[in-house]
């Protein structure tokens, strides 16, 4: 509870994150625990690569017992920040925010999507599920009275930083981009970013590099 | 041309990817040279960071004068697999799947999206635009029959392994893999996992780790 671990690598949290999902599979397969070769298997990664991501974070491991599930579920979940509410605003009713919006993996992590704003007034008044989507303008109002502290950023390249600042400024401290922009925003606040080409980039640079090699 | 580097990480070649695009908007901005520092700030990194990572691929920055836009965006082009067409296979056609098929920046990178394939009846015989959804039965004909390289697999998780598979075995090389799984493939085959939960986790571990710190 007390560990203070150095700042892991943005690839090791990536990992466990995956580790999370592996431990939350077996455990609904009924297995108590795991040696790190099968975590490993199901995370893309290495046993060693396993077992020096988790030693970062205390002592996990049992020599020749692999890992108890539960326990290490309960401590990465929490690392991760799941054991707690996230207040979540979709900023972008498009086909990206819909499909977000759909995916049942967030509200099972404690993601809540508490908002949906959009600028197209031909959206706003409608309802996906039980939230209505609000105009754009009413935005930094929204974000402040439903206490959002995240938002999914899926607007256009062209207005994803007026967007991101006027969130910010509402109080928003987390921010996970799907623009493929850059966003330039005070240092306290936390941006991921999501980019579709980026994603298909890193496949070819792979596929380009083997033939050359 | 005749470079061979030694395999840069994965978090290397997406700031490659990054610093194309920022020098394709310096380029588009009627810029000719761009110094490590205006790329960094584009790109989200720092500029010494800028520095490794371009050295890695060869001489390119002048002392003083800064990164020639356009013999640079040239050679991260070629690095990056972008100076050949792609010949891509949309398995999928749901929300994420739609989502991606509008994205424009992938036609414009070289993919070219040729085929769409779903499970759903109701889905197949429509267009999407110029391309008809066909049943997934006739996945292996037609990744044999349009020459796809790639396939984005927008798929449920419980399908993916499957469905991958049966990809590889008509013979796509690389995948772009939207589906929480850990896919388990030949190593020959490329796979980019894009895993939104995982993309959340890394922002609130971020958050929750600021708070603990």
């Amino acid at each position: 509870m007390t560990t203070s671990p150095r700042k892991p690598s943005e690839s090791a949290v990536r990992r466990l994150s995956l580790y999370l999902r592996a431990l939350e599979e077996l455990q609904a397969e009924g297995e108590v625990s795991a040696p790190s070769e099968l975590l490993a298997l199901r995370a893309g990664t290495t046993a060693a690569q396993v077992r020096k991501d988790l030693s970062a974070f205390g002592s996990f491991g049992r020599r020749g017992l692999g890992y108890p599930i539960d326990s290490l579920r309960v401590r990465l979940h929490e690392i991760l920040g799941l054991s707690r509410k996230w207040r979540v605003a979709l900023i972008g009713a498009g086909r990206i925010g819909a499909a977000l919006f759909e995916y049942p993996h967030f509200r099972k992590r404690g993601f809540e999507i508490v908002a949906i704003f959009d600028a197209d007034p031909e959206k706003t008044g409608t309802r996906w599920r039980d939230i209505t989507i609000r105009p754009a303008a009413e935005m930094e109002e929204g974000i402040q009275s439903e206490k959002v502290q995240i938002v999914i950023l899926a607007v256009p390249a062209t207005s994803a930083q007026t967007v991101a600042a006027r969130a910010v400024s509402a109080g928003v401290s987390g921010i996970l981009n799907f623009a493929p922009v850059q966003l330039q925003l005070p240092p306290n606040v936390e941006v991921n970013d999501v980019d579709m080409a980026v994603e298909l980039e890193a496949l070819t640079f792979s596929l380009h590099a083997r033939k050359r090699s």
